[in-house]
């Protein structure tokens, strides 16, 4: 089956903006058997919007429309949608009323405007909004399935979870596409792409073939393996050999072959050990612990976090005395030990981590270049220290700062287990 | 002048890649003038490039194609091309033996198939590729103009400065697209849209029209202005008087009408006023003291965090009183507001903010329901307390925990001022 996504707006036709609806569409598409052979961003405009939509009918066997089913003159999908199969439009009573509802729930009164998104073409079918305002439309014209998603990504994401697919997967019927994401942290690109390549290298003319893509992003690197089979046991059967493979070679390095951040396995790791943790940082100023408290359940092993941006903070949260930063510096493995293991007996806590180091984009010296960051873990028996030296803009010094701090704790929590 | 963009690669359809050389060229047409219309990704297959090739043909007055050109049976562009305006290919020997010398320069000889990419559509016009093997090709068929470019962006943006723009933006006719975004926070999409769209409304008639697009993003609505105008002179002027006038219908809800974020207008609000800061974090675990220590130069007004998420550490770190969270509930107005207080007495600061809220998805009450928020500042001689009542998943509580205060800070330092 052949597919053609379709995302509205025009900000996404500006030099700034990309659609990333398209990918998560594609992956779950592709899970079913379906190939996505086109995908097109189109703007607020009913002419272009109608000239590929008439396009798309015909050679596609289903297209997916995203954003534009807003409330404002700008949201022109139904209407495009509705001309070029030649559908009227009719006010759907329920649906307005869902919509009132959801207002006076939040003690607002629906502004008029919002009638339009009650507007419904003739014979569609309604697909429901758990997370917004508009309702999704189902339309079928000949063999061709047009489906009308809104466009945020938390309205749309559930939506085509818990309704499209389940509608598409029976018409789609063939050979699915089944992925696997082995995250890694701590080593480069070209090394791990000399460690994998001989393996994967042979996955392709297998029965269940495998194909593997390297991506490099921000602070780690993921391999991404994609196996064709006509059915899920068989995908996993061969996926599950492939990761395990990998996951050999590569060993400590893997964090995670499972989907999961590396938050959530050190989250995992601090639950299951009934660990709490409390933290201390400088450059990396919250990021931490905001990460740590972003997996569900934080409150478990969250006991405090301090933000120690000054020196003088740092004495007055961390006890760090000041003739140790005088006589080492600020950011200096000295330092970042004794937050680690101050903000740890401070808090009563089974771990502690102290982060210090330059963000940039001032501050560097010749000895002490941006992006030197000096990182302490003191758990349980043992303490570790080590010091770093990142490059890129601040918020990449900060987000690998808290990446590098996760990675330690999970070293060393994972070697206790 | 409309153009419509497409990029040729079967990889682009994949859940992981996305297409960027449209970015640059957008913003290339668009300061010669050219509104980019629809971009579309299409894979390595005649039948969608040519069904989207005759479709484009329609309407638009521009046609870039990006990729395609290589010298494999996947490089289908110029086929496509040729069969769309029904033209016949043959070789070219001059752009062949380029290819040729190309390769021997490199000490290497040239593969048959790279004789592929001298074929030439008749009419078509060659254009140079200094760092490539295949020459772009300029095409004409009545009002539009066609130009195919190599997909590498080190060889079409070359390309594309020293040829094409030249070439098209005589055609084009110089008038250019200017930008401006209007951010605004603490109102609704449909809210924002019934003020403004009386006043936009008129500007698509006047003198250098100006487009208008409203997005919705996470916390935050931005409104983004468009004027087409000959030179930057006018546009300017046109694009002033539109931002001041929706400026003034909107208020105070503008934060940002020069691209900054939230956390970098509260940040120079902070720094002109030699204000220092301090944070007490809950529910939002961080976000708020990162947000702020993302701006350069921050270690001017921060001055220190805490991340209290245990009732313990509440008054361990800000000095509330346990009694008053036993009687109010940690998540109170009453507690954020001594959080404010004890954590700006503790740290001396001029400014203090105290959060306290349930992130969820678990720890909710009929009272208190997941994203109920309880902010608190206190900053000089005033302060202030508001609880909202914030929607969707942790994360998104935690973000909107974070904008709403920041939003406090502004409203209350603004008004300062």
């Amino acid at each position: 089956m052949r597919a053609c996504l379709l995302a509205v707006g025009s900000e996404m036709l500006t030099p700034f903006r990309v659609d990333t609806n398209s990918l998560f569409v594609t992956e779950q598409l592709n899970t079913i058997g379906v190939d996505v052979r086109m995908k097109a961003v189109v703007g607020d405009d009913v002419a272009e919007l109608t000239a590929i939509l008439r396009s798309a009918l015909e050679w596609s066997d289903v297209i997916v429309v995203t954003g534009g089913l807003g409330p404002t003159e700008d949201d022109i999908t139904r209407d495009a949608v509705a001309r070029v199969l030649n559908l009227s439009m009719s006010e759907d009573e329920a649906v307005v009323s869902r919509i009132r509802d959801r207002f006076s729930r939040r003690g607002l009164t629906m502004p008029d405007i919002n009638r339009r998104q009650g507007m419904v073409p003739r014979d569609a079918v309604l697909l429901e909004n758990a997370n917004g305002t508009a309702p999704g439309l189902w339309l079928e014209r000949g063999r061709t399935a047009i489906v009308l998603l809104p466009g945020p990504p938390r309205e749309m994401k559930p939506m085509f979870e818990a309704v499209v697919r389940d509608r598409l997967a029976p018409r789609a019927g063939g050979r699915g596409l089944f992925r696997r994401v082995i995250k890694i942290t701590g080593r480069t690109e070209s090394d791990v792409d000399a460690t994998v390549q001989p393996i994967y290298g042979r996955w392709s003319s297998q029965d269940v073939p495998i194909s593997t893509t390297i991506l490099a992003v921000l602070g780690q690197i993921e391999l991404h393996l994609t196996a064709t089979a006509a059915d899920r046991a068989s995908a996993d059967r061969a996926l599950d050999a492939a990761v395990d493979e990998l996951h050999a070679a590569l060993g400590e390095a893997v964090y995670s072959v499972d989907g999961l951040g590396l938050e959530a396995v050190v989250a995992g790791l601090l639950t299951t050990g009934h660990l709490t943790i409390a933290t201390a940082e400088s450059c990396s100023g919250g990021l931490l612990s905001s990460r740590l408290t972003d997996v569900p359940g934080s409150s478990a092993y969250m006991q405090q976090g301090v933000i120690c941006y000054s020196n003088e903070s740092k004495t007055a949260l961390t006890g760090v005395p000041a003739s140790l930063i005088e006589a080492q510096g600020a950011v200096s493995e000295s330092v970042a030990s004794a937050m680690a293991t101050g903000i740890r007996a401070r808090a009563g806590t089974d771990v502690g981590v102290g982060i210090t180091g330059i963000a940039g984009p001032t501050g560097g010296t010749p000895e002490k270049p941006v992006g030197t960051v000096a990182i302490a873990v003191s758990a349980l028996d043992e303490q570790r220290v080590r010091t770093f030296q990142f490059f890129g803009s601040r918020d990449l010094v900060k987000f690998q700062s808290s990446q590098a701090a996760l990675n330690m704790l999970r070293l060393m929590l994972t070697k206790r287990r």
